[in-house]
């Protein structure tokens, strides 16, 4: 009888969407003065758009939805029926000749996995399940791009901001369904999209009052940093010891590099990462020495200056951002530019990251277009302004101003001015029932409205207004114009 | 290879989001205005959340969740296996009392239904899938009403706007994946919010530019008629029989009314439905007289005639609201006023409904809250807006000016003017490499931004901008200052 909520998943009160929309609201107008436009996708994928895309533990993590209940005594039924026959079939064959054991016996010993494999046959590959929810918003963006190629104007510039589903063990943080707010612009290997990437995460920390820092690399630096070591070839292995940087300090990097087989004058060569000084014009010229003998390397430091050249073109503020060769953003598919967004003032992982990708649309039969994407973690926004107390006083949706509700006559009036309030763009609100003037304030107290406008039969004569203050408990006499004036 | 969409399902492209959105703004910026807070609930509900809560057929249309792969070979395979081993024993058991038959004659004949039904079980019951879809917006706001009951201010006026999945039969204007869009006020039964959302629907009509009319009637109404004739025993089949008026005509009416027993002064009384003339007063008058002798009927009357008399006190426009004596909303739980919207001059069914219920949260073990909800049909507003041009030519979100890329000095100029652009508010969008004048031409012509920003050698010495308008094909010089004044 008393209902509960699935694990792992969450209501949003009012309180909370109002801040969740401020942090949304924020980030789309950005998105928009640089003429990223929204898309969405539908939550439910076919299965084989979503399996081989997250690895295999992703793989894991997917939720499958089942057919509906109408299929299963149609066509999906007739298709379950035959395996299931030759799956009760093999299980007695096995039973006559492994008699006397029973089917519990058989059970119990060389056939538990079989079945269970039988089992997930059934559900997954049979029909049973032919559906899943989304599990990132990348891979159905790149379906998307692939199935709309004919339509789309490339380069194509998209945000989308919906929610995400992940069968993780739940626990503080992490959540079962979670939204993902992206932006990507695929088709074109411009580095102005980088460039414009550090202007929008610069623009939207601004306008949500968080101080920030921006950090970024380039993942052909560290194609360069690994064959100026001479690890080419290990290059996974170097750049994931470097990434424990933050976590195990630089005497444990070195330590493990050694064990892995990088040679001394490598590891020497490498120690230029740790103790890079002054600005990141002069850290590039740096890290630009180090790799000089690797192509690759000198390419993806020159991408990097090319990115700054032109955000000095365009006065941006350096102090927000800051190079830093030893960041990878884990093992993925990024082959250029990787942001990783970082708060201050609070011990929270980072907030966003992203970078660029040579090949998005390749697994789905478009090869070779190249993009670039960052994506906000809202959750993790939300507690940064939470536990830093920004989230503004008074949200955009909260009513402003409770009418009062005395009589049959007061009604009439009360309900006219709350209407004439509204057609001014003034959130109000009227107390629904005719009720004791404590406890229609009392009303307005939980609800967090800060005016209340008491209009009782003196008011009514006057026609004039009284209106309470809630928070100084002041009262002051107001025309219905001079009311609208000071709410608005 | 090639992806596809599963059957019932939708992109949005950045058009159709763009006006998506314009609809949803339109109607979320009227909520607020009238005190209305955003809530969200799960996609995910737990199966017993929502199961019997929408009839057998509604039931069979639940999608549902398979839980995750790491169940499988957990506490759930173990219960499973029970199952399976007791299903399979039986199954062996059957086939050695009927032999010769071979299992799949078995299968074939008697045994098929049973073999169906463990299958289910198994997948329902023993827990392969104990979550589901969200089928509704009024179910999980019910169980979010009575989780919350303790922090939540009544009476507590929520709107939710969120995708929901039914299992249907997919076909044109029909999906598996689609938004509703429902406001409801619970935990008071002042008619106050019956006027509110009049002036509600009125006021999201007006500002989208679509002529409508609201058509109401009161459930009390149509329980005094079925009195007033002698046929309260048969109030379910009375109100089927008067809710085909539209697509039968009163003569069917009549019939059928006849066969289902009314008798001819019954009928003859009931004509006063179909004949009424004169203004809303008048025709709530003539029905009070009608049901005069019923006590729930003139009281249904009477909260009509109150919701109309705090219209009048705030000088609401009657002509866009018709009371329909005949309007029944289906058999749904609506216990008092009830609505529903059509748009002029397209051919679609209502496209807004709602009404007044007296037990939301009865089934989760709360008992007694009064509500009164609407729901916009979002779909269907779209198909209209779309149908008579209505939606605006130029939408929020779209790129308003392109500025050129020409070369590597130009290129900078450019990101500075762009990023001045941007500061100012204005959507500008940068052609990212440099190319033919042409192919930028084309890129914001097939993006349909209006403005194309020419920067040149001649532009960059005096400081100027070279602004196309790409509709009049007119090209004029302007300083940034003015440029930014011309696009505001």
């Amino acid at each position: 009888m008393k209902p509960t909520l699935p694990k792992g998943t969450r209501d949003f009160s009012p309180l909370e969407m109002s801040r969740r929309n401020y942090i949304f609201d924020t980030i789309r107008a950005v998105f928009r003065t640089y003429g990223y436009q929204q898309i969405e996708t539908p939550a439910m994928e076919n299965l084989s758009t979503l399996t081989g895309k997250y690895g295999d533990e992703g793989d894991k993590l997917i939720f499958k939805v089942l057919n509906s209940g109408e299929y299963l005594g149609g066509k999906i039924f007739n298709k379950t029926k035959e395996n299931l026959l030759s799956f009760l079939d093999n299980q007695i064959e096995k039973s006559k000749k492994i008699a006397p054991l029973s089917l519990q016996d058989i059970w119990d010993n060389e056939t538990e996995k079989s079945v269970l494999e039988v089992l997930k046959m059934h559900m997954q590959e049979v029909g049973i399940s032919e559906k899943a929810l989304r599990y990132d918003l990348t891979v159905p963006f790149a379906r998307y791009v692939v199935m709309n190629r004919n339509d789309i104007t490339f380069p194509f510039k998209r945000y989308q901001v919906q929610p995400v589903w992940r069968a993780d063990r739940p626990q503080k943080g992490r959540y079962r369904e979670f939204y993902q707010f992206d932006a990507d612009v695929v088709g074109s290997p411009s580095l102005v999209y980088e460039a414009e990437f550090f202007q929008i995460f610069a623009e939207v920390f601004k306008r949500l009052g968080t101080s920030v820092t921006i950090k970024y690399n380039n993942r052909k630096v560290l194609n360069g940093i690994t064959e100026a070591i001479g690890a080419q070839d290990k290059f996974v292995e170097v750049v994931t010891i470097i990434d424990k940087l933050d976590k195990i300090g630089v005497e444990k990097v070195n330590e493990e590099l050694a064990v892995l087989g990088v040679t001394p004058s490598g590891i020497d060569k490498l120690q230029v990462l740790f103790t890079l000084q002054g600005g990141d014009k002069e850290k590039l010229e740096a890290i630009k020495t180090t790799v000089s003998s690797s192509e690759i390397g000198v390419k993806g430091v020159e991408e990097l200056q090319a990115v700054l050249s032109y955000l000095e073109a365009a006065n941006f503020d350096f102090s927000t951002i800051e190079f830093d060769p030893s960041l990878a953003r884990g093992l993925s598919y990024y082959t250029g530019a990787i942001f990783e967004v970082k708060a201050h003032g609070v011990q929270i992982g980072s907030i966003c990251g992203g970078g660029r990708y040579d090949d998005l649309t390749g697994l789905f039969g478009l090869p070779n277009v190249s993009g670039v994407g960052i994506s906000f973690g809202v959750d993790r926004i939300y507690d940064v302004l939470n536990e830093l107390n920004l989230f503004p006083e008074t949200m955009a949706d909260a009513a402003k101003v409770l009418v009062t509700n005395f009589g049959v006559d007061e009604e009439k009036f009360s309900f006219n001015l709350v209407t004439k309030l509204r057609a001014a763009g003034i959130n109000a609100d009227m107390y629904p029932t005719q009720a004791k003037l404590g406890k229609q304030f009392e009303y307005a107290d939980k609800k967090k409205i800060p005016f209340v406008a008491v209009i009782g039969a003196d008011e009514m004569a006057n026609n004039v207004v009284n209106l309470k203050d809630m928070v100084s408990g002041v009262q002051e006499k107001y025309t219905v114009e001079e009311l609208i004036g000071k709410l608005k």
